[in-house]
Parts: C-alpha cells; structure tokens; sequence
C-alpha cells in the first residue's frame, strides 16, 4: 500500500512494526516464528494507518502510545486472522499457506492467544477508555463470527442482517482504530465521535469491496482462490444482490449451489459466473461508495489538514482496490 | 470443594461467579450459552479461592478489586480449557462433553478468544502491574502449551522438562493469581513474593497430583476417561518415573507404547498398567508433597492469619484430591 500511495506516516508505520516484533519475542521460538510468519505476510495496514491517521488529524504530537495502539489492535487482527483461518479452512492467505496448514492447527491457534495476549499487554497500560475499546471490538468481532458462521447458506439473509455481520467482524474494529487514535491524539468528544463514524463506514465499504474481489478478482492479485466465500457457504452482498436481480439467471440453481454443504468447485464456478451475469457487482460498488462518501462526510468535524486530507485518501484507496 | 472444605471465602467466590456471569453477557446468545456451559462445569476454582485468599492474608479489605481480578484470571483458565480441549481433541471434560464437541470447533474457539477478551477488559482496568502479570501468565502459558506440544510421545524428557512444561502451563498462572491477590491487597514487596511463590509450588503440586489421577483415578471421579495423557502422547512425571524404575517392567514395551501415535485404548490400558506395577506413583506423590511443603513454609513472611491456615489447608486439599 505504502508503496503507490503515500499517506505521510511510513515513519510510524515504522515504529509499529517495530513494536510489533519486540512483542511477539517469546521463550518459545516456535510461537515467535509463526507469529513472525503471519505478521510478514503484513496485508495492507490499514488498521495503524487509520489510527496514526486520527491521531494526526486531531493534532497529537508524541507518537508513543499511538504506536502502541496501532501495534495492539494489528496484533488483535493477526490473532484473528490465524483464528479464522482454522475456522474456515482456508489454505491461502495473501499468497502463502495459512498458519495453522504450515504450523499444525494447535501450534496456530496458541499462538493466536499469544498474540491476543500481547496486544491486551499494551493496550492494558494506555488508558482505561483505551482498554474497553479494545475489548468491545474484540466482543464484535467475535459476535460477528458466530452470527455469520450461524448464517453460513442462509439464502434468506438479508441485507441488514449482512450489514450487520460486516460491522461487527470488520468495521467497528477500523472504527475502534479510529477513535483509539482520535482519543490519544487528544481530540474532542466531537472529533472522537467523528473519527469513530469515518472508521465504521471505511470498515464496511472495505468489507463490501473484500466481498466483490472474491466474485471479480483474479487468485494472483488476491492471493487466495476466488469464490472462497460461497465455497465457504458466507453468503455477502454479492449472492444477496444476486438473487434480488434473479430475473437474468436460474435463481433457483443459485440458491441450490449456495445453500449446499461441500460445494465443489465447479459449482463455487457456475456460481460466479452466475453472479457476475447479474447486476450484483455494479450494485455492491455503488453501496461500497455510498459508505464511502459517508466515511468522507464524517471527517467534517475534524480540521482542514494533510492527516484528514489522507483520512479521504484512503476512502479512495479502499475503494479502488484491486487486493 | 467449598462443599467439604471452608476457606472463609464463599461469600467473595460469589461475587467472582456473578462478576463472571456478567462479564459473559453477550448481543450474541450462543457466545453467552458456550462460555456459560464451560463455566458452570465449574472446576475448583482453585485461582479465584487462591486470589482471595492472598487478598486477605495481606490485610486487604475493599474486595471488589480482588473479586474482579479471581473473575479475569477464571475466564482466562476456561478460556484455555476450551482451546486445550480443542487442541487435544478431548470428549469429556468433568464429566460433560468438552464445548467444541458439544457446539462445533469454531463455536468453541471463538468462545475462547471472547473470554480472553472480557478477562483482559477487566484485569486492564485494575493497574498496569495486574496487566503485565496476566500478560506474563498469559505467555507462559501459551509456551507450556507449545512446548508440550513439542514433546509429545518424547520418551526422553527429563524431569527439568517436564517441571518447566508443567510450571508454565499450570504453576505461572497460579502463582500470578496469587501475586495479584497479594498486590490489591496492599503488600508488601515481600510479602507479594511470598504469595507467588506459595502459588507456584501449589501449582506445580497441583498439576502432578493431576498426573497422577490420570494413572490411577476413575472415570467416575475424574470426569474423564483415565490415561488420558498417554493417549493423547503428553509424557508426565508418571511415565518418567516409570521409564527410570525399568528393572520391574519391560522398559522397551512400554517405550514403545508412549512413542506411538495413535494409541488404541488397549494399548493405552497396557501402559498404565506398566506404570502402577512400578514406583511412579509413589515417587510423584513425595514430588507433590515437597512441592507442597516449599507452598507452605512460602507463606513464612504473610502475618498468622486465618486466611493463611486455609492457605496452608489448601495444599492439602491439592495432595488429597481424588478428582
């Protein structure tokens, strides 16, 4: 990400990976090495970003403990990252093995707690306000988890219910990035508030564009086999799109295909194909810009600088993606 | 165990259990019905009794903050207790099916990382000393759990081996459970050295009268099928001990045994066998007893108070239990 765009905070970002790597030291080396191993995989960041982000854009100067947040909550999503890998079976992540196809399913999953551990060993000496963040977008996510594993072939989900499970798994973390990096920045109530509502609506437009490259990408730029989700049996914004606009395919061999235990992967491919030959896509991408222009709106509160002007950047970034 | 024995601490053990019963609370029902099935199961809530207890002998009085921390520490073990179980691929845990047989692993593991996540919302708003404590128990025991790991079927762990497995898995957490005790409870630097260190010796003890019962309990009592670590390849003390009284059994065979993957339970019933026929029993049982003596004479600096003698009394529930 760094790389083609610059968002003025690669010396932070810096900092934090550096923080990153003196947590995840251990009497163990195997725990160290596979954490090592998920971390390098490293993905885009956005999560520090958008706290050192916020916390620039509010007017904090001493960079510390923000790089400690931005360190915390990308070590709580590597933990969660290993968690979900085993729980969904994946082999690919960004191009490699998973951990727990590499380490062994009980070596992954401790060293998720590990990870967990070290995380809340920061955040645990921020602030008290810092530490129920934390703790409620961790809650989030994994209310998120079980709803969306509970709706796992539900044809019948509906958008809301969609909305729902794409905030609590992925945007009120971003938000909780956001208002982490706001708060130690020492913004007001106001701007807090602001940087929460911009991370919320970055958080679901991030996950609605997740959701179309896993119709649309390509297994290079993605790094993982397309149609993982409908292999998988999550039914996302595309299938729900889908079957609304069911008048252009066989809407009842969709629903079969998304319904099904085990799909092999010829039908993950009729599937898609299928969903690609309705308006699905088209309507995501207008509901991923939607959230998009809200993320922008909220930064409204905050005052005219180059971190906001970034803040804006990154709706952009995150709405271009390509992986 | 309150049923038979009187630590003085049942009122504080019933604020742990409704602080606990809070903390599980959930927008997300089944996350609240799997933690509150693995809680119930109960256990002996030996960590949050030892907590209060060291509270108390120090002369701490306001309880709440040393109720808050025995309920941390309690969703931390059922936390790990869920992820073991998942890692072990155990059936029953005291005598009901492990969570993730019961709910799906998924369910289960996900219910795990909740737990975690509520303990450390609770120990990170007590002191930054609490943090890193539970931050090092927390680490200690993912390493064990490596480590452990690493050793299965290892017919040539030492003794030393075998005491660091067992001291970070089970010793570290009590022994923090016991150090926070102290801490709220306003003691002295010594004093607080003494409660770790009567914490760690109880919980070395306490894991190798565990061992023990896995040779020589019940199904009844233990809640479990015995010879549980031999047939999941975890090489205790018994089996060490075993290995070195070579001269009454044939040696190789039961070599053979612990070496393999796999094992069928006959083969599993054959070793046990071996290792009653020898002195492994009795050996571990004076292991128990010196690691409870070194327990109670830790407890030299804490003043003579009641909740010092249910201390020391505590040690010998530890060496006297069946279950």
């Amino acid at each position: 990400m760094s790389a083609t765009w610059d968002f003025g905070v690669s010396r932070e970002l810096a900092l934090v990976e550096r923080r990153i790597r003196e947590a995840v030291a251990s009497d163990e080396p195997l725990l160290t090495e596979i954490a090592e191993y998920v971390i390098a995989a490293g993905g885009k960041r956005i999560r520090p970003t958008v706290t050192l982000l916020a916390f620039k854009a509010v007017g904090g100067t001493a960079v510390e403990k923000a790089v400690d947040m931005a360190a915390a909550l990308e070590l709580v999503h590597s933990a969660t990252l290993i968690h979900d890998d085993i729980n969904d079976g994946g082999t690919y992540r960004r191009g490699r093995l998973t951990a727990y196809r590499k380490y062994g399913i009980q070596e992954a999953l401790v060293t998720g707690d590990f990870l967990f551990t070290r995380a809340f060993g920061i955040g645990g000496k921020l602030s008290h306000e810092i530490v129920e963040m934390t703790e409620r977008a961790c809650v989030s996510l994994a209310e998120g988890e079980i709803r969306q594993k509970r709706n796992l072939g539900n044809v019948k989900l509906t958008r809301e219910e969609y909305l729902d499970i794409i905030t609590r798994k992925t945007a009120r973390p971003i938000s909780a990035s956001a208002r982490a990096g706001a708060l130690l920045g020492g913004g007001t109530l106001d701007q807090i508030e602001a940087a929460g509502t911009y991370g919320l609506n970055l958080g679901i437009a991030f996950q609605i564009v997740d959701d179309i490259l896993d119709v649309i990408g390509d297994d290079t730029q993605l790094g993982k086999r397309p149609g993982t989700d409908i292999k998988e049996g999550t039914i996302t914004i595309l299938s729900i799109n889908a079957l609304e606009d069911g008048t252009v395919i066989d809407r009842s061999e969709l629903i079969r295909i998304l319904r099904k235990r085990n799909r092999p992967w010829g039908e993950v491919h009729t599937a898609l194909r299928m969903i690609r030959d309705t308006n699905a896509v088209e309507k995501a991408r207008a509901d991923a810009r939607s959230f998009g222009e809200l993320a922008r709106r909220a930064l409204g509160p905050l005052p005219d600088t180059e971190a906001r002007r970034h803040l804006r950047d990154l709706v952009d970034l995150v709405l271009s993606r390509q992986s």
